[in-house]
């Protein structure tokens, strides 16, 4: 796949048109940040967030789930330093009171919104976004939506380490919305002020605190590798003692070759998910330590984060392909452009489509059959609108593994033909063994 | 079971110290209405969700899924009529400023709070959390969290059903996090501010809403009954016109026997789900409308809408049992009472429990490589802590459906023990056929 300079404009209208990524309430003008997920997006989101929690939950042993309020005690956000610290240094216009960072109107020095330039000294704006709970609208009723998951694990440490009964080294897995007033969102869902994390914190006696931090490295691009990433689109970018939060110790930051610039970085490349050593400057900070036979100590907290929605950028990015005719098509007039969404197969919305070759009642009651017995193991989808290859391009277009096409001869014969997406192979197989064999095929990797 | 008085007590301390569900931040002194879900209970909601995502979009071909934002364009709120018109009515007091509901107050006619009289005179205040999108925390940029995952479906409607291509009748299926300020949130994880809705919009023709409404409230309860919850529990509750929303037409709230009072209606009996007929009201709001080969009209909207929390302390109150000795005890001394959770198996949180006789090496390694094997395919635990009667105990107290015992006879014999939470059946397996066995067993049900 060459990555083209317009690969993300393609993956933005792919996404619209066929119901993966929409702007949230476009219809009253969006609101900068936020986006909704369609039909198509919500099945690939809910992939991903299974995939990861299988993988970093259910087939460990020493690693649990919890799933916390986004909205909780402020007292949490004092104590992390959230507070006073979670924030962006911004400059305000002294006429029309809109605030940017100083970098966006360094160049010319006018309010990029009135024009005016003069402006209030930079200030620290908190990026928690506010609200008030209970009926009093007062300071006493400020609470926050959560700017990360991470913290309320750590609250949470003692408590589940005594119910889940777990020694160190063991960790807490947590999916869930975060919230983040960022002044400038964009790149698509790249950076959104709505998003949601996959966090894992980790937590190890603090002699083994480096052996941890490179296992996690590895695990977690392991991960990505294995639901399809190129290999050639990832690579580690070891924070310097400059870049590092004034927490951590150690910080690799998973880079992906992006189709874009943030901005920030070499090129394309910029943070996929990132795996810190946040040392015992959480536990410490809400009081929270660990007694085992080896002692009382405070446990250090490896941390491999993950976003939601960026992850799902990637995989679409890194599946896209661009076929000259040839797949759907055979005459030489007809050999379009033909997009594939090379998705593994555990990540695909849909894995099966039925497709019967005529509406003829007795072709679609087979077809309708087939059709009702497969969806009960997979999401599928039944098209019967448009030529075959319309059809196929359709499938191949939204990542669907198989095609199940039924033709006349199934009548007859009781078998149907099964395209893989990525082979293009096309296999006949029995009706009556066909579940079985889509349920090998889809559950064979991982 | 006997539906006991303190049956409310016995669920809130086995979902603490179990695992199931701890108040926020309690080391702060928690937040009123908010919970954190620990290990067991994270199981337990994502089960949830997996079973009515399965029976209601991907079973179904004529629903899809959305996963939008929380925080949108406040124009949706101003038109659903939600800014206007979700309100409570409060009064204040006016020493301390603090408000209640009316009819908090009424018998004493003094506040609560500080204990004075004089209070100002009822007046609405709105039930949704704001926050502020942006730098600027100005009028202009007020955004609220939703109060309901309803209205992103709405505003969606014309986008999915083109890039989806589906016709009247249809449905667009939500799960996700909402939130109400209420005044009075309590009854454990009855009613909170930040809870979870499964909810689904279903588009019909004007003149088959009557049709519809039935089949869905159908349905739903169908749903119930599937998953274990028992049927003298469960009832239906019509509407009479002066309960119903302005918008709607007919609304059936599926009542469960609930063993607290919520202050509205029967003793126990209050809403567990509710089926509403919401009319056109809500696209006509936004505006929206369909057309297809019998002309151009608004749909009716048919809402079944489910809290995954309130579903979830449902599944646990029903499944709760206690029994006088006999399951893991077999001398007459030590016949204390023991309980045991009779959630379904799609919905236990832990499946299998791994419980090797001894922790003698070679019994140990046998036991473990079970235990690795099995977790792949099912959220499992390894248990060497104890007596085995004990270990039945922590297992039954949770729902796990099945124990395997591995003892010395399994070194020779090359089986292992199964048995059953609710038979009580031991079954002896092959190792070589384990899986396949607890594949058969655990997924023959849904």
């Amino acid at each position: 796949m060459s990555r083209e300079n317009d690969l993300m404009e393609k993956i933005v209208s792919l996404a619209k048109r066929r119901g993966f990524i929409f702007p949230t309430a476009e219809k009253y003008g969006g609101l900068g940040g936020f986006w909704d997920w369609g039909p198509l997006g919500v099945e690939l989101k809910n992939n991903i967030k299974r995939e990861w929690w299988k993988r970093f939950v259910q087939e460990r042993r020493d690693v649990v789930g919890l799933d916390s309020a986004i909205v909780t005690n402020p007292e949490v956000w004092k104590k992390s330093g959230h507070i006073g610290g979670f924030a962006d240094k911004l400059v305000e216009c002294k006429y029309c009171h809109h605030r940017f960072k100083q970098e966006d109107i360094k160049e010319s020095n006018q309010c990029p919104d009135c024009g005016k330039s003069v402006f209030e000294p930079a200030r620290d704006f908190n990026l928690m976004f506010k609200t008030f709970v209970g009926p009093v609208e007062a300071s006493t009723s400020v609470a926050y939506l959560r700017p990360e998951t991470a913290q309320n694990i750590y609250v949470n440490f003692e408590t589940i380490a005594q119910t889940s009964r777990l020694k160190v080294p063991f960790g807490i897995a947590q999916i869930g919305k975060a919230f983040r007033n960022e002044i400038t969102p964009g790149n698509f869902v790249f950076r959104t002020r709505e998003f949601e994390q996959m966090e894992l914190e980790y937590f190890v006696n603090p002699k083994e605190d480096d052996r941890w931090f490179s296992y996690w490295v590895k695990e977690t691009i392991k991960w990505f590798l294995d639901l399809g990433i190129k290999k050639e689109n990832l690579r580690e970018h070891e924070q310097a003692k400059d870049e590092l939060a004034h927490y951590a110790k150690a910080t690799v930051d998973v880079e992906y070759n992006w189709p874009f610039s943030t901005g920030a970085g070499d090129k394309g490349w910029a943070e996929l998910m990132g795996v810190a050593n946040r040392t015992d400057f959480d536990l410490k900070a809400h009081g929270l330590k660990y007694k085992d036979e080896s002692g009382e100590f405070v446990p250090y907290v490896i941390e491999p984060s993950f976003g939601v929605e960026r992850s799902a950028l990637a995989f679409l990015l890194d599946a896209y392909d661009e076929v000259k005719g040839g797949r759907t098509t055979t005459t030489e007039s007809n050999k379009e452009k033909e997009v594939v969404l090379h998705l593994h197969k555990s990540l695909a919305p849909i894995k099966v489509a039925v497709l019967p070759l005529s509406k003829k009642t007795d072709l679609a009651k087979v077809a309708n059959d087939l059709y009702e017995a497969i969806r009960k193991n997979f999401i599928s989808a039944y098209d019967d609108v448009a030529s075959i290859g319309r059809r196929y391009r359709r499938q191949d277009e939204i990542g669907t593994p198989y095609c199940v096409t039924v033709d006349f001869e199934s009548l007859n014969d009781k078998k149907v033909t099964v395209r893989d997406r990525d082979t293009m192979e096309q296999e006949r197989v029995p009706m009556a063994e066909l579940s079985k064999y889509l349920n090998h095929k889809l559950n064979e990797i991982l």
